[in-house]
């Protein structure tokens, strides 16, 4: 008995089923079977596996980001911004804060306001909450809405414009007067560079690149400039005014008011072939929009304390500028057969599509379709058959009746 | 014979092969048939197609956050802190760096030690590795553990707590007395606002959008503030206060000690409708937990460094606030005809599922299992099948045998 | 006729197809079947369910980090570096900026220019574009390309190298000598300590964790230090030399170029478990490259700006140190009922490969194959059926007719 079902048991892996299948020969159902199977393989080879690269595994990468700016700039201008005769402007002065993650900031236009220090003084005109009547008093230790300070409940003439009253505040005195030039102050930040230092690893494949062709020297490093043509493109150095040019920008527009570039470098590498063809490409988009009514481009305030003579003392700087934002985006592929073998598998399957197609056309739209469902159809009535009223013959339990149309075709010999 | 060839190869081409079925009609199975069938249509239908959007291709948001504080605060202390009189604070006082990417530190309690110079003092009592006696001596040139200075050697009784001694270093002197205001000095920054602007796009779509009412006027702009309501959920000004309040939490509390805070922004955009429903959501939560023993909340410490008398001074700034961290997520789905195939299709695969779950059902638990058997299965002997021992017939190559159940079914009439 | 109707409705979900199946018995067939079998069911349960977790679904790590640096060093420095005696280095002095998301830049070298001012002095000799002669005279108005300042046409003799003459230029006065110490100011860094307070939140499951052990102590965390082993790999204050040397790096030289380091705290819960052994991984690695030939490592300039004696000065300070990144990737899953029913299903879709491959073997490869053939085919033909030359016989629409192997297997009894 042991030994019997040993057999048995042994005998289930010598075993295998395969579906019975018609083989039907006909024009019509023929060409729309195969039609449908070339869609489908052209999908899985073209699309999944050539075009999405199916044969690869991935990585996303990892990154880091440096930046250094160069460029100097001279002004020379009257005390209406707060700056007076000649200035030299250096990295120092412009980039504030001095560094961040993936990103910088270039002071483009700016109004200081020198020798703040803690009083009483006048409110702005410009500010509307700041205006005083004697139908609008000011109500002691309020703030002023979107103003400078908090009011002490004092309304006088504005010395600034004398056609109004204003409320006395608490503040930072004197106020900033807030009028932007309308020439950008830092307009030559259009001929600064930065030098973007991106180093970057896919760490599956443990290969790391960084953003230097692998040629270059020193001195094409001095004197290189990014530009979107064969010699150039592997510059890591760019020039404000091309980045902002190649995200279709008016450069002195964008330097009066402020704005945020994003600067995109995309990593894309087939490491099937040489590591040296895995090289970036950049590209650069404005990422806000420069038609707001109210707020519009991009500002910020900051100050630099001191003190004089025992007072505490401020210089407050109302900054424009050009905020550039450094996003880092890659994937690299390497042949690996378990992807393959996956999206191999997942196509034959998807095959089956094809024949379901084809059988709804086989077996409700042809002329022939009884023909070909008795072909295919075995019917097995169940002891719990459901009866139907048009058949209501002796069955007993486990019967096989053939289909309705079986009469007409028993004429051709069956298997 | 060439004509032959190419006959035969053509006729490929109009050829189609099905399975052929045995169609069961018994109530028990049909009904799980059906039933497995409509859990994976509803599956496919329900879950894959419509809940998911199986019918839309989709692309990620792409981003940019800048931030714009308003608000004015008066206090009135007296030294302890190292804040003398009156003082308004404006943004430039409580923003700290001025500007960061996708995020704001708003100051909301300080301990500010003023006109610190390189020097010889006491180390503060406060600090447990400064603390000396005869048993334990402080030894020259090493740093204080978790302290301001390094270490003279020299052992001296602590002006600020008399009862103890304490330990000579080089530092930033006077030391920082490191006690918290317990009534947090900036609690009115509760009423501060913050415009936050967010312009988004999704590259693939060519679409793109931002967190303002297409409609908004200046005059809504100046005035509203976002509230979770019709009204004004649309508005892009937060109050802090409303901003913690939606966090679940005390702005009192995080205010004394600090802590982070995030601004979910979250686009999720069905572009079959009219882009102008394409409006951000908002979400708070706070990201830290306000439990630790040790280090609590969020501060840091900062300096305003100055010249007095050729003397580098410094004011140094312990800074307690909350840190909000604006995250941008989104994602953007219009019709498209691949991907709806592709569910489809791996839907239709599935239904193959039920096939399997009802085959085991038939045969190997229904009473009349054998007799289904037999009409699903013919047995067919390869010229080096594995015999069994209970079939020791004489069997020829490639012949075929029914299952053991045949007999009992030969009564039935057969295909 | 109604009632006809709704029975026969009825009926549908009464009924069941399955495919009918050639059972082959074949020691060569069933080893192969059997074979692609159980490697596809190894494949799902293995890879699919098991390794990849296939039975649980998943979210993404939400993430706030808050870091806090502790340390002091002291200095004895000749004027050199701009940086006079005895001088105490604390948190405020080389954390710049103070804070930053999920970063901190630690000063570790650093060239001190101080007291410069707005005025006319000489470009300093190591700019390549400063350097002037009688066939190359300084351009008036021009910016010293990499320089400090703006020609103003004046060429002197250097004071700095009087082997060479040098522009004179509006600029900052003096310029910064760009003469890095050779040895690092603040190597002292290395014993620095930083505390990484990591909050995490899996929103879908609602689980909160920080980066302490449940049981930490007061005690703990005031004097431990991670490191990679059982007892300290659950400390989240990490001593920067730890971090550097974990990273494979050598401080000394980090300190004196600057680079950038990456901090990894990877969350991988499987939430099935006790949260409690839901902890994080440490990993540390360097992100740039340290082989760069033009500005290597990481450095930049920033000013401390004031006021003496009403002009305005500043100290120009080169800071050269290290960035960290701190990096949080987490996945956590939990076991859920649908991605595992999707994961079988797709699975047993998968095992109809390994039938499709037997019966390439089987149809085409194996000697009896003619026999199997026919067996698991019906031929049929169409009305539109192609003729082909070798089948040209009296067809009437829909007949069916065995293929060429028929004949040999007319013995065999069949079904």
């Amino acid at each position: 008995m042991a030994p019997t079902i040993v057999r048995s048991a042994l005998s289930v892996f010598f075993e295998y089923d395969t579906p019975r299948i018609v083989h039907i020969r006909s024009k019509k159902v023929g060409v729309i079977n195969r039609f449908l199977q070339i869609c489908i393989i052209s999908y899985i080879i073209g699309f999944a596996i050539v075009y999405k690269k199916g044969y690869q595994e991935f990585d996303d990468v990892n990154s880091a980001v440096t930046t250094k700016l160069k460029g100097v700039a001279l002004t020379n201008l009257t005390d209406e911004e707060g700056i007076n005769g000649t200035r030299v402007w250096d990295v120092a002065d412009y980039v504030i804060p001095p560094q961040e993650n993936n990103a910088f900031f270039v002071t483009t236009n700016l109004i200081v306001t020198p020798a703040q220090q803690q009083d009483i003084c006048e409110e702005s005109p410009s500010v509307e909450d700041g205006i005083c009547s004697p139908s609008k008093p000011c109500i002691p230790n309020t703030p002023v809405v979107n103003g400078n300070g908090i009011k002490t409940g004092e309304c006088i003439k504005s010395s600034r414009n004398e056609s109004v009253n204003v409320c006395m505040i608490y503040a930072w005195c004197p106020v900033e007067k807030d009028a932007k030039p309308a020439e950008p102050v830092l307009l030559a930040s259009q001929n600064f560079t930065v030098f973007i230092k991106n180093n970057i690893k896919f760490p599956k494949f443990n290969v790391s690149r960084r953003n230097l062709p692998d040629s270059a020297s020193d001195t094409f490093l001095q004197s290189c400039r990014y530009a979107n043509d064969a010699e150039n493109k592997t510059c890591p150095i760019f020039q404000l005014a091309q980045i902002v040019g190649s995200a279709n920008q008016d450069y002195r527009k964008m330097a009066e008011q402020g704005g945020v570039v994003q600067i995109l470098i995309q990593w894309n590498c087939n490491l099937d072939y040489s590591q040296s063809e895995c090289v970036p490409e950049y590209q650069f988009r404005r990422l806000d929009s420069d038609d707001y009514k109210v707020s519009k481009g991009f500002n910020f305030r900051y100050a630099e304390n001191y003190i004089e003579n025992g007072v505490s003392k401020r210089t407050l700087i109302k900054a424009y500028g050009i905020r550039f934002i450094v996003t880092v985006e890659g994937r690299a592929g390497k042949f690996n057969v378990v992807p393959l073998i996956l999206n191999v598998g997942s196509g034959i399957a998807l095959l089956s599509v094809a024949t379901i197609i084809c059988d709804i056309v086989v077996l409700y739209f042809l002329k022939a379709r009884y023909f070909f469902r008795e072909k295919k159809y075995l019917d097995v009535k169940g002891t719990d058959a459901y009866e139907t009223l048009d058949e209501e013959r002796d069955d007993k339990s486990g019967s096989v009746t053939r289909r309705k149309s079986a009469t007409s075709s028993d004429l051709h010999s069956e298997d």
